[in-house]
């Protein structure tokens, strides 16, 4: 498979580069550097890649940019970083990518479980994750040409122990889990699905 | 109470405001006309109206613009509608309004069954309402001075026939059900849910 991964450097990225490139022709995609540069906050940006990437069969986002701090310092600005980030460019790599995507192919886009278990600080998260989840659903029955969609939606995740503080009762998921919930989703035939490893 | 009514002059705000009106002092509010004409895309509106509304008990917002139409027609300029409208208008109107609101206050926002069961032509829709239930379970773990937070969440509404054949196998929620969500959350004292009339 020809498959496309966005958050390329990543913890998750580097994980799931590692545990598929064996077997799998892998197009690395970050802000700087990989294969394709790309800022999926410019639809302009996300058209070029694909132009460049070619057709595919399998797209993975994992970057997520989120606005994370003090419920008292969030504004519309701070809120729109999840809103332009983690959102409108998870949709937008969709939105736009269905006509590059080979058919059967699968877009397979990241969440959290602050969906439906907030935590102090991450409200803004919870809302982009809670958008993308419902977008996937809404997207399963409108694509065409047998193209799937799902979200893998994890807790805080086993390599970013920096993290662990700000989730507490949350049994960190395993990279392994973690890699997966991706594989159900890119190697299996769901679609509407949010996936929790 | 003190009731400020976003939407007032909708099927959803018609209907609140005649139930609501004998016991409580109403607050209307619309794009244009009512008691403070208000754009909730314009954080700087959504702040002249609490400044002309003064200090009150309870926001109920029915107002939720999303662009509705064929999948294949909607790229990021038609997605940004529900973005600014459902999604940002109502999380400013509460990251704005906490500092506007009395202590034990409550916000009730609107979401909609298309969170989880989508239709063709609601993607938009679906995104915002998903985002707008987890930003409610987030925000009532942040908000502070026992100010509460609720969205209520229906499926296609009784006295909106001309959306009943996009809504097949809804039933559609009467006015009372309606009515009698909202009274659910802002006399009750249930905060962070999302109330299924």
């Amino acid at each position: 498979m020809k498959i496309i991964i966005v958050g390329a450097s990543g913890t998750m990225g580097k994980h799931l580069i590692s545990a598929f490139e064996k077997d799998h022709e892998i197009i690395k995609v970050n802000t700087t550097g990989g294969d394709i540069p790309t800022d999926i906050t410019s639809t302009a940006s996300i058209e070029n890649m694909y132009k460049k990437a070619g057709p595919f069969d399998a797209l993975i986002c994992t970057a997520g940019p989120t606005y994370v701090g003090p419920w008292k310092n969030m504004k519309d600005a701070e809120f729109r970083k999840g809103i332009d980030g983690k959102l409108m460019g998870q949709i937008n790599l969709v939105l736009i990518g269905q006509y590059y995507i080979k058919p059967k192919g699968s877009f397979t886009l990241i969440s959290g479980a602050l969906t439906s278990d907030p935590q102090l600080n991450f409200a803004n998260a919870s809302a982009a994750n809670g958008a993308v989840e419902a977008f996937v659903r809404a997207a399963a029955i409108e694509l065409d040409n047998g193209i799937r969609i799902n979200a893998v939606s994890p807790s805080v995740i086993e390599n970013s122990p920096q993290y662990f503080s700000f989730f507490p009762g949350e049994i960190p998921v395993t990279m392994r889990q973690l890699e997966y919930g991706f594989r159900k989703s890119v190697f299996g035939a769901n679609t509407g699905q949010i996936i929790k490893p």
